[in-house]
């Protein structure tokens, strides 16, 4: 399937006035855009306006309440947990990270969890969130059920990402990762594109392997069984059971604390209940900041320089190819497949924007139109 | 290769003398044989008794100082950095957790690093001892560098466990994983075992993929390359990327927040320089622990029940296989493969131990003698 690019500040007024005219106010709009963009400049295609048309089905349903204001329900110097009443995740977790920043800064330490919120876009987000104030950041988030435990049929934990973020030179270590081998916005990019998945990502119904991106979302929708494998695969030879631990971690950092609900329950009949964990880490807790940055960035300096696979010219580490990718997207444009612009101008149409005025010329094809897959 | 069965109570006495042997005091031999034989009871044979010639050899070479005693260098009410002075990683990291529980006594969270330590053992441990308190414990350790980076050809990250324990009914949740498809001494079971090693584990001297075990570990010996996969492989689609910033989040969490060294300099010229980090975090902060122990153990239980794939009767959760192989190994001995038998023969002779006063008519073939791998 073809992709076609449009420039930042296109896509920001785009998104804005799509967030506006779903009724959100101007700061709330400037968040969420901020949110979503953000994952298309990191190029996380998976997470940024392909998602478009998650949120906009999740306010139809009723699943996001766009009135919505977070309360924070029990709260220590250190810690606070947030009841997020429905409402978008990004402005909740965009307030619960900021809440643990602050704690970070007269504590050392704060962790916020949030309960009954709805997908936040890229946990990574608000790891980075904490380190623009020289902080580590930890952040996590369970989600409607997709990964399937080890030797199990029915997903019962969510793609559940943790993200970690510190403060480094050249550019910070961000580290942002689904604790499923993909998370479930990389089979909508497949299946978008009519690709066949690649061994080892996904189960069918009866928990045997699939290729089929659209029938494992579409399972993933009804309940049916099937869903998506933790990273390590299947088998514990290849360590499933360490990918289900991670995501594990995450379902207790996020769900288990808050007293939330467990992802086996989110997204379901119209309420989302998604939970997320945030974590800020003072690093004066353990000695100089700036000794401390000095050390990581010797450390990822030496990472880099080590020797390559044969076949290999380059080894990344985290975060170096969300610069990279940020650097292209601001200069070339941001990348959005057909299938995504349909769903684009769909909402435009839900939302009487017109379509023309911020894409111009160009229109989905009616082949595109015609082929592309429901998974909302 | 054979394997032979002995009895805990045995084993326990036989450990205690040969650390006594060692130079340790009876306070600090019984913490090291518990951490040794905890792993052994948990099934965990690779950190097990297994993992004795490792001690010796530390001791031998210098890289473990018995009579070391640790000091806390840096302290916050919230943290603190320890250093172990080159001694014996299990009982720098034993008084490092207990640390970090009294101040998640006091303050609800503490975070205890440590530097200049050796190999501890199983991470879980030390996160039990949360556990055991009633706390979320989570611990970690960097370690000789094993880990080859995605589309590196050098180990320049350790095996980097990280270890969760939380309490729940019937049992706590209990997860240990090196971050790496297996760790180290997985290695070395199949390599006393002559066992070739799965596909998706290890990597030769040029970044390959290799399945000879003592080949890989007498290249990450000599440093000569190679080494064993992150979690999630060696490419990006399977999320190689992914085990090694787990790897990273472990590094940072130990070798890097304390200003200790990192994998890459680990266990170099007779310099152990190992970093551990511990957590533990008093639920109290988030709510009612009964009601978060309830919620967790309520999950345990779905996930337990959840329907299976086909071909397979179980899923387990984390700590379920642990309960299961210490009923079994209480009652019908602790397995030991005739590698292992061994290297304890010759610590035996080393330190003027009886060999058949523990093991009586015992004694490995000469054909094992012979054959058998050195890996330290």
């Amino acid at each position: 399937m073809a992709y076609v690019k449009f420039g930042y500040p296109l896509l920001r007024t785009f998104c804005e006035d799509v967030f506006e005219g779903f009724g959100f106010s101007e700061s709330e709009t400037r968040i969420i855009t901020d949110v979503v963009l953000t994952a298309d400049l990191f190029g996380i295609e998976s997470h940024g306006m392909q998602h478009m048309v998650l949120y906009y089905s999740g306010i139809k349903k009723g699943m996001i309440n766009v009135k919505a204001k977070p309360e924070t329900v029990f709260e220590t110097p250190l810690s606070a947990v947030i009841d997020g009443h429905g409402g978008m995740g990004q402005i909740i977790a965009s307030g619960a990270m900021q809440k643990a920043i602050e704690k970070a800064r007269d504590q050392g330490i704060g962790i916020v969890l949030a309960r009954n919120s709805n997908h936040f876009g890229i946990a990574g987000y608000y790891a980075k969130m904490a380190c623009d104030e020289g902080y580590l950041g930890l952040s996590c988030t369970n989600s409607q059920a997709i990964m399937v435990p080890t030797f199990g049929r029915l997903p019962m934990l969510g793609s559940n990402p943790i993200a970690c973020a510190m403060p480094a030179e050249p550019f910070d270590f961000f580290f942002d990762a689904a604790t499923t081998v993909v998370p479930r916005g990389k089979l909508e990019v497949y299946g978008k594109a009519g690709k066949a998945l690649p061994d080892g990502w996904a189960l069918d119904k009866n928990g045997n392997p699939s290729r089929d991106a659209a029938d494992v979302l579409k399972n993933i929708n009804a309940k049916a069984g099937g869903g998506i494998m933790p990273l390590g695969g299947n088998t514990e030879i290849s360590g499933s059971h360490k990918g289900y631990g991670y995501g594990m971690i995450c379902e207790i950092f996020s769900s288990i604390l808050s007293l939330g609900t467990t992802s086996n329950y989110c997204a379901q009949e119209d309420k989302g209940g998604i939970c997320h964990g945030f974590m800020a880490v003072n690093p004066n807790l353990f000695g100089d900041p700036e000794a401390i940055k000095k050390h990581l960035s010797t450390y990822l300096q030496k990472l880099r320089e080590s020797p390559k696979a044969e076949g290999k010219d380059r080894i990344y580490t985290h975060g170096e190819k969300e610069i990279e990718a940020i650097a292209d997207r601001k200069k070339n444009g941001i990348p959005l497949n057909e299938g995504t612009m349909v769903e684009l101008l769909e909402i435009c149409e839900a939302l009487g924007l017109d379509f023309t005025s911020y894409f111009g010329d160009y229109m989905p094809s009616e082949e595109t139109k015609k082929g592309k897959q429901k998974f909302y």
